[in-house]
Parts: C-alpha cells; sequence; structure tokens
C-alpha cells in the first residue's frame, strides 16, 4: 500500500550471506520481517503476490558484472520498482570453530565465486589446504560450524551468527570489490528526491531504424541526463534482439529528467520505468546532492514553461 | 488589439512596387487601408505607435537574400510578430505607353537590381538601348509614364496604374525568382495552427560556449522540428557576434515546438519569438499540411505526458 | 603464424555439447585436431601459449545473453582476435538408449541451463519423470547412455557419439534459441572484407567526461558504422566501473571503419580491437553483402581523400 | 604562379577609403602596384583574368554584415582562394580643408551608410548642417577637397591624401566597428598553418535530407572544428534554397580539418574550399595560436592513423 513502509522483507538467501548484511543496513529491515528465498524469481514473486512487502536482491557486483536474472524477472511479469539501492562491499572473511587456528586447516567449504575471489590469499597463506565447492557463502559458513570442514570462506555476518571466529579478514584479491543490491516495490509514489537520485529504466528500441540506441543516448543527453551505466540483455526473441537497462542521474519528479523520459516513450517500442531512489554510497554513506546543469534545473524548467505560455498567448514583452 | 482583424496596413513603398502587389493578395488588405512607408523602420514604427495594424515588408529574395534592415528592426525595439507570410514570383515586365514599340525604345528606366536581373533579356533584345538607374520599380513606371524615359522595368502592378501596356513579361534572367514578404503586427496570439506552419525566431547564443550553435540545432532535431532557413547578423557588438534568425516547421502550439524553445529558452543567451504562421505558397496558394515524423505528433506527446504522470504518481500498469 | 590456416583446434568442452558442433561446422576444423579444454580461460591460455592455433569459446547466447568469461578472459593478457563466428541453432533433443520408450522414462539427466530451457516440454510430456542435474550436456548423454539415467536432454551431436536414439527434438521453449560462438587466434591480419562483417571492440571510456559514451556512439554513427551490440563489463576496479565491447558493421581495412577506430582511438582512455570477421548467418547460412550507406563507401573515401589531396596542394578545379 | 608572391594588387576601390587602407597593411601591397576596382566583380574578374595577383575585397562588416556581393562572386566562375585577411577599425573621422573650424561647416559630404553610422555625433556637434550623398568616402573626401561641400565624413586614409585636415576622429556611433577584408587569389599552396588560422568553405546541402545542416555540423564538431560563422546565401534557384559560408577554426594542412573536409566533401551535395589563412587580429595584431581540443591534434591524428595500420597489419601489442 502507497505510503506505508514495508514491514515484510525477503531477500536472496540463505541467511547469513552478503544479502542478509544488505538488508540489515535498512532500518525498517532491521526492525521487520526478514525471509529468505531460495531465487531471485521468488523474492519477486513473493513481492508481486503481496506475501511480502519488498524484496532485496542483488543487481550489479564490481567483479561479476549484471545479474541477468533480476533483470529478466524484472522485464516480465506484474511491474515492481526499486524504492532504494544498497552497496556493500564483498569482505571476504576466514571463519572457523573457536578452537580451530591458521596452520591446522586442511579443508575450506566455499562458493566457487568466493574461493576464485581469494586465490592469491589462499595460495599465500593456505597453499596446502583442499577448497571444496558449496552453494552459497551461508553454506560455507553452516558447514565450518558443523565440523564439515575445517574453515570456511564467508560474509562477516555469518561469523557470530555460526558461532565462528575470524582467522583473517579482506582477504579478497580485490579490496575494493563492492555489490549492488536493489529494493523492489509493488508500484506507488517514488521516494522523494534528494538531490542525488538514479532512475531506472528499461528500454526496448525499433530494431530496423539505424543509430536506434544513439537517439536513445541523445534524448537523455540533451536533457543533461547523465547516463551513469548501461546493460543489455537478450530478448529471447532471437539472437540480435536485446533490451538495454539504463541508470540515469535524476530523478523522475525533476523537469529535466520527466522531459527525457517522454522523449524515450516517444521513440522507443516499449520503455518500463524501474524507479527513481537515491544514489547510495558504499555501505550506507549517504551521497552529496549533485547540482543540475546549468539551464536544467527545475527552476529553469518553470522559468521556461511560463515563457512558453506567454509565447502561446501572445503576451511578449 | 488582438482578435479583432487588422484594417490599417502599411507597405514597404512606394506604390506600384512588389511590395503592394504581395500586399494586395491579402483579403483584408485589399479591402482596407493601405499607406506606404519609406523604409522598413518606417513601416515597423508605424505599427509599434499604433498608426498602422500590421506592415508588409520584404523579408527574403531568392536572388539577393536576406533583406538585412527587416531583422535588425526586428531584434530591436518593442516587439512585433510576423502572422502571414507572403511569397510572389518577381516577374518583372517591360512597360511602355500605349504607342510605343519595342523597336522605338531608346533609354529605359529601372532599378539597378532590376536592370541587373534582366541583363540577358536586355542584351538580346534592346541591345542598345541606353539604362538609367531610378530609385524604385515605382519610379521606373511613373517616369516612362511621364514621358521621361521610352520604356520601365517593373512589376506587372505598375502597368494598368500608370496607363502603361506592357511590352515583354517574365523578362528575368531568373524566371523562378520569388520574393517573401511579412506581415508584422503587435504581439497577440498566433494564428491558428494549419498543419503546415513556420516559426520563426531570434536567437543569441553564449559565445563562450563551443559547439553552441549545433546545441541550437539539436534541440530542434531532437524533437523532431526541420530548420528550414538560417541567417546571421552581426549583433553590431564587434565583429564574430552574431544573432541567428531561425526559420523551423511547426506551430508554437504544438507539442513538439513548444518543447524544442523551452529548450532554446534555457540553453540560449537569449531567445525572440517572432511569431508562428501558416507557411505560404507561390502567389498565394496554400500549402499542403505535413504531418509530423513518428512519435512526435501532439496525440504522441499527450500520450507520453499522460504516461509521466502515471510514472509521478507510481501508477504502473 | 599468419597466412598459414589453422589445424590445432581447442574448444569448450566437455566433448559432445554444442561448442564441438559449431566446431565442426568449421571446414578446417574438421580435417584438424579438436581438443576440448576445461574452461573458457584455459582455452585462450592454450592459444597464448602455442599449444593450439585457435580456440572456439561461447560469445552470446540469445536467452542467457552474453558470455562474460569470454569478454573478460579477451581484455586481459596477450591479444587475442575473433577471426570467425559461428551461430547455431540450441536445439535441445530428448535422447535414450535403442530400447527405451517416452512411457518407461522415470530420470532424465539435464545440465540445469537445458531443463530450464525445456520446462514446458517436461511439464507436458513427462511431468513425473525426475529430472537430476548434471554439469554439461555432454555428460547428460554420457550417463545416459552408461545407464545411470534413463534419457538426457542433450545437443543433437550426442545421439550418435554416445549410441543413443533420438525420442524427440527440438523441445526448447524458445523455438528460435541460438549460441553464437567465436574463433579466437593470435593476432595476424584481418581475414579478407566480405561485404557483410563484424568488427569487434573493447573499449573503456573516460569516467570524468560527461557524454563519454555518446561520444564513442556518434563517432560510429557520423561514419555511417552501425552499431548491433553494446555489452558492459565491469573492469574490477570498483562498482560504476565498465569495459564496453561494441560490435559494428563493417571490416577495419575500410575507410569508413578506419576512419570511426582512429576517432576511438582519440577519444577513449583504451580501445582494444577484437577483430574483423565475416558476419555468420544462423548454422552456417553466409550472409549477403550489404552496401555502406551513401557517400561512405570506400570510391567515396577514396574521393574525398583525392579531393582533400589536391586542395592541400592548392589544385582547385 | 604559386610560390611567387604576389605584386599586382587590386582593390574595392575608389582610392582614399577603408579598403585602400586595409591594402596598405599587407606589406607586399605597400611595396607592391595598387588598383581600385569600380566593383567586387570587376576586382575578382582581375585576378582571374590574371591582370592582377591578388584582390582584395569587403567580407564582413560588424554593423552591416555579410557582404553578399562578394560571397556571389565567390561561388561561380572560376575558383579563387583567400589567402589572408585583413581586420581593420571603421573610424570615421570629419575632414574638411585647412582653414575651415567646425564652427563654420554648413555641408557635410557622406557616404549614406557612413552619415548613419555618425548620426548621434552630428545630432550633437552639427545638428544644423545639411548631409550630402555622395557615392562612397573617398568621394566625399574629393568633394570636400574640391570646396564642393564644407566637410566630408571619411576615412582617415583619405585626410592626407586629399590635403585635408582632422577636425574630429572617432565620431561613429559604434567605436568597435569593424571590417574585414579578404585577399583572394588564384589557386596555389595555401599558407602555412600558423596555430591560429581560419579555414573559409561554402557549401551546399542536399536539401531533400532532413536535418542535412546539422549532419554538416556535426562533421565538423566530433573533429574538434569550431565554426566560428556561417552565412547562407540564396543559391538563385528558388526561395529556399541556399548555399552556406561557414569558418571554422583550424587549417586544411592539419588533420581534424583534412578529416572534417573529407566528411563534407562526401556528405555534401557540394563544397568549395575558399582558403585556410591565419585569423587576423584587428588593425594587423597577429593572433595566438590556439591549441587543438585533447585527442585532435596532429600527433593524435598520426598516432591514430599509425595504430590503424598496425590493426590492419596485424600487428597488435
Amino acid at each position: 500500500m502507497p505510503g506505508v513502509p514495508p514491514t515484510r522483507f525477503v531477500y536472496l538467501g540463505p541467511e547469513s550471506t552478503f544479502a542478509e548484511q544488505a538488508l540489515l543496513t535498512i532500518p525498517a529491515a532491521e526492525r521487520g520481517i526478514r525471509t529468505p528465498a531460495r531465487s531471485v524469481p521468488e523474492a519477486l514473486e513473493s513481492v508481486r503476490h503481496g506475501d511480502a512487502d519488498a524484496a532485496l536482491v542483488p543487481w550489479e557486483n564490481s567483479i561479476g558484472g549484471a545479474v541477468g536474472v533480476t533483470f529478466d524477472e524484472l522485464v516480465d511479469g506484474e511491474p515492481l520498482v526499486i524504492t532504494r539501492e544498497v552497496v556493500i562491499p564483498v569482505e571476504f572473511v576466514l571463519a572457523a570453530r573457536p578452537s580451530t587456528t591458521l596452520a591446522g586447516i586442511r579443508s575450506i567449504a566455499a562458493h566457487p565465486q568466493a574461493s576464485t575471489q581469494c586465490r592469491a590469499w589462499l595460495r599465500a597463506y593456505l597453499p596446502d589446504a583442499i577448497v571444496v565447492d558449496v552453494l552459497s557463502n551461508g553454506a560455507a559458513a553452516a558447514g565450518a560450524s558443523a565440523g564439515e570442514y575445517d574453515a570456511a570462506i564467508c560474509a562477516p555476518i555469518a561469523i557470530q551468527r555460526f558461532g565462528l571466529h575470524q582467522l583473517a579478514d579482506k582477504i579478497s584479491d580485490h579490496p575494493d570489490a563492492a555489490t549492488r543490491f536493489v529494493l523492489l516495490s509493488r508500484p506507488g509514489p517514488p521516494p522523494e528526491p534528494t538531490g542525488n537520485d538514479v532512475t531506472s529504466l528499461a528500454v526496448w528500441i525499433s530494431h530496423d531504424r539505424v543509430g536506434a540506441l544513439l537517439a536513445v543516448l541523445t534524448e537523455l543527453a540533451v536533457r543533461g541526463v547523465n547516463l551513469t551505466r548501461i546493460e543489455s540483455r537478450p530478448t529471447g526473441e532471437r539472437l540480435g534482439r536485446y533490451v538495454f537497462f539504463l541508470d540515469c542521474t535524476g530523478h523522475v519528479a525533476e523537469g529535466r529528467v520527466g522531459e527525457a523520459l517522454q522523449g524515450l516513450r516517444r521513440i522507443c517500442a516499449a520503455v518500463r520505468f524501474l524507479g527513481s531512489y537515491p544514489r547510495a554510497g558504499l555501505g550506507g554513506t549517504p551521497e552529496q546532492p549533485v547540482p543540475p546543469p546549468p539551464g536544467l534545473s527545475d527552476p529553469d524548467y518553470a522559468d521556461a514553461a511560463a515563457w512558453l505560455g506567454r509565447l502561446r498567448r501572445g503576451e511578449l514583452s
């Protein structure tokens, strides 16, 4: 229901992964109900059916790139909108039961992506340990806790949860790795503009029009709307047909963004609005407002609209 | 007074020139009061001061180009707007008193521009006649009528007026030459859109912005507003400073033109609106409506605006 | 060695998958040595180290999208170039040992992506069979052949190879699904232009330049080079930093493509050329030549270059 | 003859006007033969026929704008090129015979444009004097010298020439008014680049192509070539057909200008090169070199061309 803050949250599970850690940075979620989902489609369906108010799912990772399944799920089915983004550092830790020492580790449970990202550290400090693939970072911690493995590569959140202790932190080869999650809800009025917002869109271009993508970017550029990200996903029809996901600067409530959206609506085969929401800094740091380019602020838009009104009425001065 | 059709017309004189001929194609002017002015500035001042309701002045000639003085007078002083354009062929005739034959012509009165444009004909048919420069086409006819010269190069309108007869017509080297006149009034609501209108503007660009003129053209192009003419005039400040006169397709009442105008208002140092009016065919032939490009009609604009409204209210479907 | 056709091929294994099927459409590979690799990185390293002459790896799938690992491997390390693309339909079949009938199937081995894409068929025809996840389409066929499972979802190539017979074909929910593979070699002169070629690039834009991606697309558009695909991949540095993969129409040997590439070289932070090669039709059908846009053919470029030469030498005519 | 400095100069006469004053700022002209021509066409024909080596004619005035006749004469007939521009201030003086005082002036000879530009001064200092129209600034001075008029409004150059003395200087209402003259020669290698050059062009666009003028400006902008002036002139065919005169930054010998010119050659109906020559400061002050935008210098062009050569030969590094 628009205006009512969400209380029932679903997130990409299992428990004790980065997704849960990200969800806990949202105060309403910390106080509310948090349910893990087995997959992104399951999480989104849960919101679509009204079983949950909002779903937190991964959107983009600085190492692995776009999360294709989230895109694919968003362009089909009932519309959902992003109301918030959460960016958290991907800081892997090596955790084990309290009695374990580094020297005593023979086996390590890890999700394949996690062990791949920690390859250099493992080679340097535990060259002889056997790495066992498990299905999630949470499963790795659970296995170490249960004594199935000597240690686990996992998210910081799992340490306390499974009664483990941290043998080493920041063991990733990419110290600045981060993941961007989005909180999805059923449609409602977007959050208030903050002066540093993102507007996310999915656009289908007219494939028989030469330069259609250039035309899309020009509609944005001419209104001073900056494109911060573009991803393509196949539409499934046939090779060479894509839907493009755009992240733009600004908020749908702003004049320049509103005019650019209308331009896209007119020239694209289809546009799906995926939300306007505050740009998040790493780990929840609020981002500073960024003023729009000269001539493109809301007062500039208001002035131009008033002027046009005078022209149309014949009131020149 | 807006809404009241003009009855008192002023035009660039003297009498019996192409300007008067053009004015007579306007029914209200044919019925109304027609006063010649000695110059374009005088004609415009007459409207500004309320002594006349509308002024017909030359705007462009297919041989001589833009009429700089009209531009210069329009960008300074109280705003005036174009409410109509009249395009007439510049068909020079050779006229003489009834008794005169071609063979008997020794001297011909002509405005220098007129004799220049008829050089080939004169060389072919009257190689030995002396051409005497006079101040206007009307003065040429008057001189021939008074017996000062054997013949005159003049506008068709002057024949009957001065009791002359036509010895040859279409004697110009440029058979398709035409002049475009504009009818200027004090500001008021523009004429109704016809589906084939012109919007005229004067724009001052920001000279310290690289590519400023390209930006202006892009504001138009992105809304499918076609530029049919561009002229530059010095601002008088210093060499290299220009004001640009643009003729665009469409009417200020249309969505695409309105949005383009707002864009110019925001990025230009200044914009002066000079009117939206029906595009005239040669000699008063009405022009056929031209549909706007795909996605840029008023219904497309209305659809996009309604969609944006839904997005802003959170009503996605 | 440039000019010497490759004889030793490596491909993304295991055997009997779509990659091997794609490789067999290349005559030289059919006659040559074909070795499966365990991963895309292994396949590429094999070519980089000279153990193989060319590697066939997946590039794009009409359902799953870009193959991120291939992109990531191409932008790091020694340069490799695409010399050929192969597009094959992804037509899953249900295969079993000769004695098996549809009615007798209790268990089906399948790669998770394969069973996902055949969900509708399975629900309609084998709603009670248990689907067992295996690591590849080839492993599924091998398992069915060995009697571990009653049937397998696999590529057509696996039927004969494993002595199976086909119980049903075209069982995918996406009848037009296709995968695009690329053949990668060590750098050498590109294949001859055919009149319908693709040029693939990786470009790093200057992130502190507003509209940098628009500038990239404009460099292409102004030379009539059409963009047929754009993919972004994170650079790994930090969130919001991407490398873009572009597929363009035309061949590096053409004037318009050469000029566009030079433009990108000048404005981008970096450009890696990934090859110019014939555009492939589905299943090896040759594509028809497509003439360049007016004014952008090689003769047009030659004419303009000759004209410029005359201008510079002062030979105007 | 290319390479041989001109010695025989023709200029728009009569003597003792701003054109002669401008010509005298050119050392070779000061030493050479200087002949006044009765008109711009006569001056150009004199060079075309080989009777003179170079012609100095007006190109643009900061008050009156473009000099249409010079444009018109340049686009027809044998090509001529601009090899130099001269910008001089239009500083009118009031001159009279030595015995005359301001108080004794009853009649003033002046070219109509000159008296128009000095209206405020005349009203303030000589409200009762009669202004007599004459055909040139030189004729005004000659008339005053001969005693036909009490004084003349003329160019400073005329004072000494006609034995007059200066009663007042800088009497123009536009103290910064300036005129730009160009020196035209038969085609030959352009002057050496100086780092601050102008390239002048006449371009005919394809009128049936929407956005043709935008395309022209984009060809320039994409190569960082700035447009400093654009003028349109009717082609004479019919209303709405123009030839555009462009002044761009840079020299035909530069990579970016050369590439932009080739682009125009390919997309325009026709292009006439009118010369590359040093940008002149007011009164002959040399202008400072202006570095090309990032990525668009000649070394950047050379680097990109060398890189493309390596790509085409298959030499990637």
